[in-house]
């Protein structure tokens, strides 16, 4: 198994297991490559790639370009504020006339779900989701249990992972539940019946709306960001009332007299998902998940140029 | 002949037939290293290049930055959004202190007519026009009459091409018609009276207000963008009427009975100038107008960075 | 001595006087680097540098992109408009998650005094100060005093330099008092009393209200920005008034029968702070200043490389 069954990577739905798993040995070398002093490798040095975001999204596009910078492919940045995007031109358009540039991948962040599929059907260079709107954001669960294998060793299978929060608008939710439960691992949501979508039973997924007993169950926990910004107000608990419900501090840790691997996307709200001492303290891997972000992006901007040929 | 006889591009009316060859014979060559899997070429490694952009411009700019990158330039991009000309500097002073950065040749938007030709009377350095408001864009004047060269074989004399819709807010209407009147075609303008500047008479190209009259003559057709954001509302036909009279759909393609080479600047309104049959049709050659693009302007550059030492 | 005292440069104020020599000299290489026709080293090119400006700054952030690009540096730009900053993320935890990325070098430009200092004891990499509101920013600092040097020969001993104008609001005006008074020059300040702050006193510094009297008193005067911007309306001269008390035009200057060396850091007001017949006369050195400014960012980025193994 030397290449990924797909062209793009428009979600993990459409991976088979042995992808996700060449990508994680692929991310392996990668990291070994950015923890050197020369942090570069010429794999993509023939490579254009385009960047092409619909939203503001900060730390997805510095990761992707720095794993497109570290694979000396040659970067172009293109984002839609100000663009002729609000001059009334269609999305194939846009990309049909950068990709006439000669560009060889496109890098697409967009607010619909389902823009980054259609885009696929329509053009013809390879398409990376950076995320779709609450529908799936790939390298996010990617990386995700990237860094939980890190921690846990090569083998998910029966590890108990919880995802916490607001999972109806949330960017990666999706993703992740497609790429632990691929991964063998048991997948349960916690967060208020306000955030959990409706069609989330049929995902074979367990869910619950109590905090602590799903701390005692899990090994792992994934907290995700209370995402004000998109919130519609009068459905919501206050922030007051989800803080003291599903917000993590250290006193709720010692209770369980466990250790509990914590991960969140970020960007975090401290005193909010997680106090300060919990997101900094020696159960988090948050950091390790940036770094292991820019590793995976590397693996799958590598693995999908080697498709195309 | 193997240099410009200009120092800067300004615009195609300071231009000579011979430098339009030669920009062409160049293009021909870069077209062909953008066509291979390594699109670069070292020319210009030692050069600096800054794309001042005091107006938004999502294709050209991106066009530019790659012609520049594929001849290993080093890019800075200043746009004016944000930056110190809202603090009240001069135009002069902002290019100056960029050149004082050693920077080689400056590529410029502006919304002023003029702006690039009294930048090159006042500092020291190439300056290639992207565009000075309704004046001149040359870059895409050469780029639309090079892909039609490519269609047509390198004699245009003759060949009679119609320039149609809105003339007047046009950015590259004057270029257009200078270069392709240079070249030996026959130039036609059509469109609403009140979207086709009075001066236009001077130019030597005959005027007409009736798309079906100027469709059945012509063998290639421009149509430039409706430029909504541009418009002064109480002179201009209704969004519907101008669709009507002007907007080209293959049921009056078909009336025609004969091929008309179809070009668009970009970005398309779809159903306004075109419609998508029309647009993406057999005879429709502006994917590779962008194409072309990015060889035209590797040639510009090239040939101007010879021409100062 | 071969090594800067420092791991970060965070302010004037931190350095040595050997420091800054060792800086002014390792400049006078890259300057001679920079005025050849390839005007890049490698000295970098294991680096990755990021440009994280919290407030607009064009002539800065080009100045320190094009020193990071000229050392072979990769280079990220993180600008906090549209940024997780304004999804309320800390700026530890920004500037720790692009650090997470395998980031060398932080260039900083912030809006709160001792946002650099406070950042370089929080995070675990070399920390640039770009300018901290009205507090430090070391590298104008520095090239203004190399400027100087420049023109006048290694020592600086008595010489007399004026800053003038809006001192409260300048971000410049304290490393220039630093830099200056370090290196044995004499300082005046001279300005409105409601633009010089009361804090001044304890610097050592003469101030005076009179602008002909400073000028008699100067070898080299160095023209302070009117921050329309961040003014309050009320203690300020009107523009007039300002004008017609510290404005500096020709007339002054002859009357004085003495040549001042001039300086301003960018962008000028012309015609409030200098005339033009002033700013681009033979005894501005003003475009000198954004010259410099690359060499000498060129060598704090490569000091500072080279203090961190």
């Amino acid at each position: 198994m030397s290449a990924l069954s797909q062209k793009h990577l428009l979600g993990i739905k459409y991976l088979q297991l042995s992808d996700i798993e060449l990508i994680f040995s692929t991310a392996d070398e990668f990291l070994e490559v950015i923890r050197r002093p020369i942090k570069k490798v010429p794999s993509l040095r023939d490579k254009t790639i385009a960047n092409i975001f619909f939203e503001n999204s900060t730390r997805t596009k510095l990761s992707f370009e720095l794993a497109e910078k570290r694979l000396s492919a040659d970067v172009i940045n293109f984002s839609a504020s100000g663009s002729s995007v609000s001059k009334g031109e269609t999305l194939v358009d846009t990309v049909n006339n950068i990709l006439a540039m000669k560009v060889d991948m496109v890098v697409m962040r967009h607010p619909n779900p389902g823009a980054a599929h259609f885009l696929a059907t329509q053009v013809n260079a390879t398409i990376i989701n950076a995320g779709d709107g609450a529908h799936e954001h790939p390298t996010q669960a990617l990386l995700d249990a990237y860094s939980i294998r890190q921690k846990f060793g090569n083998n998910l299978k029966g590890l108990r992972i919880a995802i916490i929060g607001d999972i109806l608008h949330s960017r990666v939710a999706l993703s992740n539940i497609f790429c632990l439960k691929m991964l063998g691992a048991e997948v349960r949501l916690c967060g208020p019946a306000t955030l959990i979508p409706r069609y989330i039973d049929q995902l074979g997924v367990e869910i619950s709306y109590d905090l602590m007993e799903t701390l005692r169950w899990c090994d792992v926990a994934n907290f995700l960001r209370v995402q004000h910004e998109r919130m519609d107000v009068k459905y919501f608990p206050t922030l007051r009332e989800y803080i003291m419900q599903y917000g993590l501090n250290s006193q709720l840790l010692q209770k369980l007299n466990k250790p509990i691997t914590i991960l969140h996307p970020g960007p975090i709200n401290r005193g909010v998902e997680l106090t300060s001492q919990v997101a900094d303290g020696e159960h988090s891997i948050i950091l390790q998940q940036v770094e292991n972000g820019v590793a995976i992006r590397m693996a799958v901007l590598y693995l999908l140029a080697g498709t195309r040929e």
